[in-house]
Parts: C-alpha cells; sequence; structure tokens
C-alpha cells in the first residue's frame, strides 16, 4: 500500500500563501515567489500543457519521483476553487486550472456542498461531504498500491497532520520571507505529533526536507 | 573585517523557545528539544566546561567552526537574563550560565538600563543601553577581524535583521513543533529582506541552512 504524503512549499517565515489573496493573485501578495523553483521544470511544464521544455536537474527528477508515485490527490475547497461553492456561477466554480488541470488522475476535494464528479480531461475531481478522512479513504481506493497526496491548503494539511492520517510530510522550504499569509502549523496542536528529519535535498532556491510522521 | 551573523535554533514551525518561560524552564514547555543536537556536541561541551567528552561528527565541526569564528557577541536583556533588569536581586541578573559563562570573549546586552560590565572568567559582558546598532559597532570593534554572532533572542535578531546589520543568518532547523512561544521572523517587515540560501548541511537530528541577506 502507497503511502499518505502532504507535499508544500513554504516559506522561510511559515506562509504557504502570501497576504491578501484575490483572484487576480490567489497565492497573496509575494506568494508566487514559493512556487518560481517548480514552474521552471520539465516535469512541472510537461504535466501542465505548457510550452518551453523546461529546466531538468535534482530538483527536476524530485518532482518526477514524486508526480511518478503519486496515485490520487486529496486537496481543499479553498484550494481547488478559493472557497468558492455552493458552485455558484464563478471563474473559480472548476478550479484554477482551466480546462485541462495538471493533475491526470484522480482529486478528492473536501467541502460541505454536494456535487456531481467533474471530469476535466484525464482530471476527475470528486467532492467528498464526509471529511478529511472520508477523502483520505476514496483516495487510497483510487490511488491502489501508489501514494496519496495532500496537496493543501495549509489547513488541510494541519488538519491530516494532526488526525495521524499522514505518513509523510514534505517541505521545500523556499528562502524568501512573505510576512504573513496561509501560515503552515496554525492548525496543529495543543496535542503535537513528532517528526523525524529523513531525507534532506538542496538546490540553490530550494530545500526540499522530508520528514516521516512517529505514529 | 568579520561577518555580522545571526544563529539560532529554530523549531519546524518557527519558534525559537516554546511557550510559557519560566525561570526553572527559560526555553518554554518542549523548547529544550531545540538544542537536544548541540547539548551533547565536544566543541559545546569544552566551551561549557562540561564532563563527559561529546560527540563529534559533522554537527560538531560546523559548531566548532562557528565558534572559532565569532570574535564577539551580541544578545538581547531577555536571552541574557529572561527580561531581569534593572539589576535587582534575581537569580538571573548574572545572566543563565553560572561563574563560568560558555562565551569566553566579550559579549554586548542590549538594555535599557545602565549596568558596569561584569566579568565573569574570560568571558566580560558589556551593558549597551543606546541601541542595536551601537551594540553591533562595539562588538566590531572588539571581535577585529573576526565574526560578531548576533545569538538571539528572536526580537534581537528580527531587529538586526529589519534594520539590515545582518551579512548572514544561519538556523538550524530541529525537526519539532512547539505549537507556541517566542516566534522568528514575527518582528520583521512590512519591508522584507531578501534572502539567499548559501549552503546546506544535514545531520539526522537536525538540518543547517545558511542564507546571504541581499544589501
Amino acid at each position: 500500500m502507497g503511502k499518505v504524503v502532504a507535499e508544500i512549499s513554504v516559506s522561510l517565515d511559515g506562509f504557504v500563501a502570501g497576504p491578501k489573496p484575490t483572484l487576480e493573485e490567489p497565492l497573496g501578495v509575494g506568494g508566487e515567489q514559493l512556487h518560481e523553483w517548480v514552474v521552471r521544470l520539465k516535469s512541472f511544464k510537461d504535466s501542465h500543457g505548457l510550452p518551453g521544455g523546461g529546466e531538468t536537474g535534482p530538483d527536476d527528477e524530485l518532482l518526477a519521483e514524486a508526480l511518478d508515485a503519486t496515485g490520487a490527490v486529496v486537496m481543499g475547497r479553498k484550494m481547488f476553487s478559493g472557497g468558492v461553492g455552493p458552485w455558484e456561477d464563478d471563474p473559480r466554480a472548476n478550479g484554477w486550472w482551466g480546462d485541462e488541470p495538471p493533475f491526470h488522475k484522480a482529486v478528492f476535494v473536501l467541502t460541505h456542498h454536494d456535487r456531481e464528479p467533474l471530469t476535466l480531461q484525464e482530471t476527475t475531481f470528486t467532492f467528498v461531504t464526509d471529511g478529511l478522512d472520508g477523502a483520505i479513504d476514496d483516495a487510497r481506493a483510487a490511488a491502489e498500491d501508489q501514494d496519496v497526496l495532500v496537496a493543501g491548503g495549509a489547513d488541510t494539511i494541519d488538519q491530516a497532520l494532526q488526525a495521524g492520517l499522514l505518513d509523510e510530510l514534505r517541505l521545500h522550504l523556499v528562502p524568501v520571507l512573505l510576512g504573513g499569509g496561509a501560515r503552515l502549523f496554525a492548525g496543529v496542536g495543543p496535542k503535537l505529533p513528532r517528526l523525524e528529519l529523513t531525507e534532506v535535498r538542496e538546490s540553490p532556491l530550494v530545500t526540499h526536507l522530508r520528514y516521516r510522521v512517529v505514529k
């Protein structure tokens, strides 16, 4: 059976998005800097159907490994649509990614609002109303032997960590300060999970840290 | 001329001390975990006059290098004495370290309260009332060609970073969550310093990250 893994880019001051997110700037002020390391990579461009080849190297190898290992994805409603719902007429109602989302697999979206599954090319979004446990169970079934990726946002990762649902936490630590925004780990506690550092990979743009969640 | 370097151990959720510090537990609940990687090292034990030899290896090499390179130390009043002052009859009034402080060099303590210098064995504490700029100037003079270490706490490091007084920031990122306490970077902003990752060194207990402050 695969692992349940959370993976996210985080600023040195602990934010996964900057302050004041808007429709035009969903990652908040400065938040795009968190993803500069990844958007230039070949595996990112390939999965997003973007032209231009993209960079190879250690960061790309790491991304390619993670994409290959992932069988299904879980995300919060805010990550899917900026919190839009119940699914009114809004450009975000079908997610941020347009007609060809980059996932190419089953994605389970946490929500309180029932909705039929949405299939866009190779990506199927299933809307799960029975909580994170249920979404991860569904994703495990869809992933078969592969990993389940809890992709965010911060509150969903916090909830998974706190509930003991994660096997592994992977942070991409970006050498930038955002000064505010969505803070990772803000929703964890008072009982604190134990972590064990299992891997560090480095590049000039980002430090990749992998932690095992001690059960 | 040496560099002005800030160096501190920080939890994965961004704290340099845990919640609820007391006289008995000055690093707050769980805060001692931040220093488990260092207190076992030979160079730490040697500088603190502790028996038992201590561990050698990559962490110890890093610590030994930093100790050798440091010519003078700057710290906030809270780091020196838990905030005690003006210097009443309190066990902390001469610092946390007893009669033989581990610094063995000039230490400049930021305070609002005048006080004569305090010499304990090879360590001289000088109390500086004209602010962080003044303390760093004094420390530069004392350090001659060596580095000035801004040792903490979080608010002093934040202030130095914000004021453009640091050349380098060194974080020892410890794989532990504290859930609260003294947060590094809380005092930085709204103008945000730019950082550049220059070095990563790893061990099972801690990830050593070094950033150049871009001027």
